[in-house]
């Protein structure tokens, strides 16, 4: 579904949370051509005011109307304020973003991330739904190696930071590391366990198979944006204690052998990539340096010494950015394009 | 080599550092029989005094004499100062427990996990290497698996604490959190990039083959042990704001097919490891956890949805313990045993 006119009035759905309030200000920095911005939450936090474009805009309360007259919306309140509301946006005549888990792997509507399937967009019925922080990020550097040497299989670990699970994941990591250098107790509310200085392979809820949600999203989101079943995804996802960015540590195996000098060629001139990768200079990747950035960072990249068709490299990327606001308004800006 | 007395003089080479100091307290908790020990560290640290025992015992400048009369000399001082001084030990009549990479791949010198290959310790003609902590607590995993369904690649990924760089990375550490939380500026001395808040995929040097040393000791080490140049170890090692215990996340490969409830059964009855796996009530081994324990821990065991003869797991373990000052007391046990 495509959409043309000058400009357009939008709408963010969560707009005070981690992801929405991103969506605020990346709507703003890369100048879409907002008519008029609206921004909603719950009843919890409407009347707060947010900057947008130098400009202030008070949160109104998600409701009923919330949608006449909006050309775009971009929900990111959580599953079941989506299934609510995307409908009624869809009805009301909107084109809906939606970053939660909702309609991700509903058979008709696309899964999108612009540097890998920018065509799917054109399938919309009214909503796109935008893959989960840990997928999208991993299938940015896989695209250009999938179409090069065709990818059999990828065995990833993860390295997810605490903004994942929003502001109140950053509050509950920021007050148990102060407590624990303080020598005091620590509370764990958000996590079942204590995140400060400690790693949890846990992430959303486990599944009869072993496996977490999060690490299923992984498999599924995947093979669907490639639309290609074939591609295997055998993953592990675990928090770490950090504010911002996932990292990534990565295996793939591919069908054609790999030159390690063309393959570092093609991920740096692949759309949405950054190369990092000069161990001699101490410069790979780093969680601290991809906050705030747009680009997928990728580096260690080198042959498996134990397969003859394998790589691994190390992925890291915004999961504000990229993982979640900014893939949303790039499948906007394709909306529109 | 074995010897045989009643008590026995032992040494502490690097007494004072994170390893030393742990080899000390379990030398007590495991009741060895010691006759006397001396603690042994460079100047700057001599004249410190630690408890052994309930007795205090004064840390004297290592030296050309220090191993008169002594019969075990456990070595944690680096590299350099066992390649000079472990050999002298050895003239002196001492047998060396060694936890420097100096010897451990050396043709002649045994290298040991007490839970994998103890009948190697009876080749020593002195000095016993003591393995690399991320080895260590993944060969005592992987002996089980070996052993009943012959293991063919491991693609591993690793979450390091800073406690493997001793008490410098756990002072950097700390400091950079707390300097990080209250916005002050961040310094860095032990690691190349700010550590709190971070994972930085650089463990120890780079080598020509994308590779860091500690990576290739995952590689080499292993099928040491094993005695197995056809086990192939894919690793990549970071380093995660964690300060006590390492984490790996394993994906394990095998000749033969895997049954995973014999699997789990089959771990949770080997030396050395503790079967940690309820995902319905949020059980899984922890670095928080694991610190202070002596046991491997082992969970999130799962098969791989991608390959037949794979499964998933997650291993972690103390590792100034069992990853360093636990293992090289148990090979002294052998070695008196």
């Amino acid at each position: 579904m495509i959409i043309k006119k000058k400009k357009y009035n939008v709408v963010v759905v969560g707009a005070t949370g981690a992801v929405g309030r991103t969506m605020v200000s990346i709507l703003a920095e890369r100048k879409f051509p907002v008519e008029k911005l609206s921004l909603l939450a719950s009843s919890r936090s409407a009347g707060q005011k947010l900057s947008f474009d130098g400009r202030e805009v008070t949160v109104a309360e998600l409701g009923e109307g919330s949608f006449d007259g909006i050309d775009i919306a971009l929900f990111s309140a959580g599953a079941s304020v989506s299934r609510q509301y995307a409908p009624k946006a869809v009805q009301a005549g909107c084109v809906v973003v939606d970053n939660s888990s909702a309609f991700r792997m509903e058979k008709d509507i696309p899964l999108v991330v612009p540097e890998v399937n920018p065509h799917a967009v054109r399938k919309a019925p009214g909503i796109i739904a935008n893959p989960n922080c840990s997928t999208i990020q991993m299938v940015v550097a896989l695209k250009p190696i999938h179409d090069r040497y065709r990818i059999k299989r990828v065995i990833v670990s993860t390295y997810q930071s605490v903004s994942g699970t929003g502001q109140k994941g950053i509050a509950e990591l920021a007050q148990q590391s102060q407590d624990f250098l303080s020598k005091k107790t620590i509370k764990n509310e958000v996590y079942p366990h204590q995140i400060a200085f400690n790693c949890l392979p846990h992430i959303d809820t486990f599944l009869d198979n072993g496996y977490t949600k999060e690490e299923m999203k992984m498999v599924n989101e995947t093979q669907k944006i490639f639309e290609d079943d074939t591609l295997a995804v055998s993953p592990t996802t675990v928090r770490v204690p950090v504010f911002y960015s996932h990292s990534e540590s990565l295996n793939v195996e591919t069908e054609n052998p790999i030159n390690i000098g063309e393959l570092k060629k093609l991920l740096a001139q692949s759309p949405g990539i950054c190369v990092v990768d000069s161990p001699e200079n101490d410069e790979y990747p780093l969680a601290i340096h991809a906050a705030g950035r747009d680009e997928v960072m990728v580096g260690r990249i080198r042959l498996d010494l134990t397969h003859p068709k394998a790589v691994n490299f190390w992925v890291v990327a915004d999961n504000l950015r990229k993982g979640a606001a900014l893939n949303a308004v790039q499948i906007a800006e394709l909306v529109i394009s």
